[in-house]
């Protein structure tokens, strides 16, 4: 299944900013798998991800993205996790059974389909030219996301989402959670996704993903 | 990678609602697979997502969600995608190769990550909470979701939104495009995906899982 790019013939380059948790997410799979790539910033607040050179790696202007050197592109965050879980399958982001696999992938996607859509820029940007505070909007959605994550992890939870596992969840749920810490959402209620947070800061893939590293 | 469930052992139960988008992607997987399963309704609109018997099956009320005889449960229509696609290969929703694959998953993210989660019913109610009108909300999302993929499609359509296969991206477009209709949002300018869409509504899998067979 996997491509000439898992035999590392390709070199990567990596389209992102610093702030876009997708990007974080990619980041830190990329850092934990320890694929070698290189990275192009992207000022989402300048405007750059509409314009070239970027326009012509996604004519949807959307970043995170990943350009092979064999001129291949892939777009969409959650694409590319799956992608680099099926070719670089070193320190691997999903369990080895299905259905555990199905446990991961749906507390991920609590974030990725169910948190983050209804929080980021453009939504935040569309609700207040409706005369609603886009920022109370991205606020109260991360509350009922995170929260609802919270109770499903009572069953799932050990170190990490999933058990002693870091997986996928935890790659969307970390660059949320320091949206959720930056926009000063009252997070005190989610003590599990706290405990995880912290677990996960301090694990070396994580701080090399993180924003700050990547200003 | 398959567990049990994939040796057609234990017999699955899928927890629905007709007008669902969301259950209307696992109708149309179990279909287009051939995977026998028992239907049970949840009437969203009398709310019977949040009370017993469905609240034990899912505590955060969402549907659809499997459930195995052997008692697993899955829940989120992605996670549950991904699942029938490893643990029942047959007709696949996915093509072989990496890329290809990065792509349909690229493709169907831009209605299940972009385009839903801005419209669905629990989204629409809160907007509409808040003073805005939640259908107008949920209209925008779906133009400017559905807007997007014709965009991408140009580069990779063929009679179905991925070349001449059958995969996630149809599967995840046509309950949106269902939706986008009986809204009655203008899709006259989505040329590629009202032709896939109209390839789509004629497959006898298609036809099984639509709403109107499922009231």
């Amino acid at each position: 299944m996997p491509d000439h790019s898992a035999k590392g013939i390709y070199m990567i380059t990596l389209y992102h900013y610093w702030r876009s948790s997708c990007s974080y997410r990619v980041r830190w799979a990329l850092h934990h798998k320890k694929i070698p790539f290189t990275s192009v910033k992207v000022d989402l607040l300048k405007g750059e991800s509409r314009k070239e050179p970027f326009i012509s790696i996604n004519p949807l202007g959307m970043i995170p993205a990943l350009k092979f050197s064999n001129g291949n592109i892939l777009c969409d965050s959650w694409a590319i996790l799956e992608y680099l879980e099926e070719c670089y399958p070193q320190n691997p982001l999903l369990p080895r059974s299905s259905i555990d696999r199905a446990t991961v992938r749906r507390l991920a996607q609590m974030i990725h389909s169910f948190t983050q859509p209804l929080g980021n820029l453009r939504v935040q940007s569309y609700v207040n030219s409706q005369g609603m505070d886009g920022l109370a909007f991205a606020k109260h959605w991360m509350i009922e996301g995170l929260g609802a994550l919270e109770k499903s992890l009572q069953k799932t939870a050990g170190t990490y989402c999933y058990g002693a596992q870091l997986s996928l969840a935890d790659i969307c749920l970390i660059p949320q959670m320091y949206n959720a810490v930056r926009f000063q959402v009252d997070t005190r209620s989610f003590s599990t996704i706290e405990r995880i947070y912290q677990n996960c800061l301090i694990l070396p893939a994580c701080v090399a993903a993180s924003p700050e590293k990547n200003q």
